[in-house]
């Protein structure tokens, strides 16, 4: 890993989005999907994943099954994280008010969930139970009364959903599974079929044809962001464990080539010492191959003159995960602009979060952290405003609203309001 | 107005996202800011705007002029204005939180504004101070520090900024203003040049090269939603005054050709008159042939038998207007499902909430309700996770998040755990 100054370095990962084909395939398949309905998924999922789909919906005893095929340690695993987000996330809720003015009117916010979503789970590798955990339960916690996942029917080119992510879904409350997966998928959460009615928004990770899907039905119905290569940043000066930093850059680095990790110190010595627990530690990682790469292509060490200088270069990066492996960390917490989940001290490493302690591991990546938030119960509402005039309202400020309409060229809006300042002015004037 | 069951009735509007041509004009556009900077800006005044625009930033001395070209009725009505619109967003204002678990670790969300804030304003026609007062004042009550403005050099042939518009600017607490429009003022934003620094979200609205550019930087930067056709729905019973309805539903039609205008009633009697009233208040509209296209095009009188299905209807609808023009109009609320800004009782006509009120403008169009919200505070704020974890926690709840890590087969992050158990265990196990 290299050990470089803070001001030679810039991360630049262009994303792609997708080749001409793909976008074409993906167009196509959408189109398939509107026209044929469920006789298109189950064809797709013959020609890609090489599955004959009878009953597209997921039985309750398939998820039985399921349990039987994991070990319990996984699910009391689940159950304790899932306690813990689900906590996490009731924090965040919110209450519609109505506020009574002083001349009659009530003002006011009305907060409701959406009313349906459609969870993307990706299969075979990335198909991550936690993920699962992670988009249901702000869902659930928001109140959205019909949670629907959807995951491709084969695991690896094994007929079958991996059985960790639908006892995932059981234990996050989500009852409705559909067996598609890829853009037919997201294809039919937002148009719907026969079989899979149409949501109103879609979350979840998947591949390139996933993420073109979604860009593509955005407007039709909501999407969460398209996620990007993710990175983490750890700030360490001379009290930190070198050993920890350099787990913690490695367990981001593991994630896939794209992936970033960066470590930023004032500290020479330390800087040296994590450079050599990297190269220690990876040796010895499963995924060395991917870790090694994305250590060489977006990972570095930079120095910098202070931990002040450290935080300006962590405001610029806005990394999806940072670190705080200093002395004070909680000094250091206001002055961070920009980032997705900030971790502090040396207890809190990145898989505390990931897994976990109970905020989202869904968090905003490639420097999207200037303007985006870690997914949250507000992703999943939709507010409505609400106005309530009174009379006495209308007749004060009738004058205003109509100079402010015609200064506008708006004169039917004005009209509106003469029309009762007339009626009502003369009645009670 | 037609008079038809409502179960007649589909709301298609098939939105453009622009042609071939705009699409690859708007690219080039985009290229040449990024490549030339101002110089691309005002070769493009030049070419689209035809003025030579000198200094780019508009001075305080014009702002200060500005003032004399206005009324003063026009300035007391939009100050009016801009209180109610701050007071009602003072309410959605959110606070960090951090909470101290059990075992001692600290879970939270800061809340923070974004830095910059760029929000466009068209010139010509469509310049509405009114829109600059609803875009400017949530950004500004978020707390964000830079609110920047870009507007066309030149109002409808004349050379100028629109004065209005200038004095909303200033009433809003909008300092920094620079006289550049269309494509090239998004990407302006987006990209930053010499004489305008970058931001990081882009709001308001602007013709379709406009809207085509904030689609094409999404992602560079963050940009509000793209708005759509707009659309009023009023529900209304025997007790409603025709006259009353008509002007609230010829309001929207005034706005363009495409906006949408539907009576919503269980009463012939009540559809009859206002079909009466829309046609002899139509004839009397400055905007008549607007408002005649949109009422025949996408207006109706919707018949329904009960005030329960009007509610249905209005629930497909996702309407961003509603009135309730009814006799008890709360006991309605509970059930409107899908609206952007709802209005009850006689004395709310929508231009209450367009210009005064406090409420938003800037509502979800097109049926987007299901899923989307008012323009608020929220839209100008970022969260940051903040995990802090104890070494009891971390000691208490090792095991089961290497569990859950191992199952996804990411080894690493079960070894970022690992490492420190090892330590901390056998130091104080």
């Amino acid at each position: 890993m290299r050990i470089i100054p803070a001001g030679e370095f810039a991360l630049n990962r262009e994303v792609e989005y997708g080749s001409a084909e793909q976008n074409e395939s993906t167009r196509r398949i959408i189109e398939a999907v509107r026209q044929e309905g469920d006789a298109a998924l189950r064809r797709f999922a013959q020609q890609f994943d090489r599955v004959s789909v009878g009953e597209l919906r997921v039985t309750d005893e398939e998820v039985q099954a399921a349990y039987a095929q994991v070990d319990a340690a996984f699910v009391a695993a689940l159950r304790a994280a899932a306690v813990n987000i689900r906590a996490f996330h009731e924090r965040q809720k919110r209450t519609s008010w109505m506020d009574l003015q002083a001349d009659g009117s009530l003002l006011g916010q009305v907060i409701r969930p959406l009313k349906r979503v459609g969870l993307y789970v990706p299969g075979g590798k990335a198909a991550y139970p936690s993920s699962v955990l992670m988009n249901a339960i702000p869902a659930q916690v928001a109140g959205v009364p019909e949670i629907v996942m959807v995951t491709p029917p084969a695991t690896n080119g094994q007929d079958g959903i991996n059985p960790h992510i639908l006892v995932a879904a059981a234990e996050a409350g989500v009852r409705e599974i559909y067996r598609v997966g890829g853009a037919q998928a997201v294809a039919a959460l937002a148009y719907g079929t026969e079989s899979i009615p149409p949501v109103d928004k879609i979350v979840g990770p998947g591949n390139i044809y996933v993420a073109l899907a979604k860009r593509s039905v955005f407007g039709v119905v909501d999407i969460d962001s398209i996620a990007g290569p993710s990175e983490i940043a750890v700030i360490a000066d001379e009290t930190a464990d070198a050993a920890y930093a350099a787990a913690d850059l490695l367990s981001q680095a593991e994630h896939d080539e794209m992936a970033s990790a960066i470590l930023i110190t004032p500290s020479r010595k330390l800087a040296e010492q994590v450079q050599a627990e990297v190269e220690r530690q990876l040796a010895l990682l499963p995924r060395k191959d991917i870790a090694a790469q994305s250590i060489r292509d977006y990972g570095a060490i930079l120095l910098v003159d202070s931990l002040d200088e450290a935080i300006s270069v962590v405001n610029r990066l806005a990394p999806e995960h940072l670190e705080l492996l200093v002395a004070e960390p909680f000094t250091y917490l206001p002055r961070i602009e920009n980032a997705g989940a900030i971790f502090l001290g040396p207890y809190s490493s990145e898989p505390v979060g990931d897994y976990f302690a109970g905020p989202n591991h869904v968090l905003p990546t490639n420097g999207t952290a200037r303007f985006s938030s870690p997914l949250s119960v507000d992703d999943f509402i939709k507010k409505s405003s609400v106005i309530h005039y009174s009379k006495e309202a209308l007749l004060a400020n009738g004058q205003q609203i109509m100079t402010l309409a015609r200064n506008e060229g708006l004169e039917g809006h004005a009209r509106a309001i003469q029309v009762r300042l007339e009626k009502e002015g003369n009645n009670h004037g």
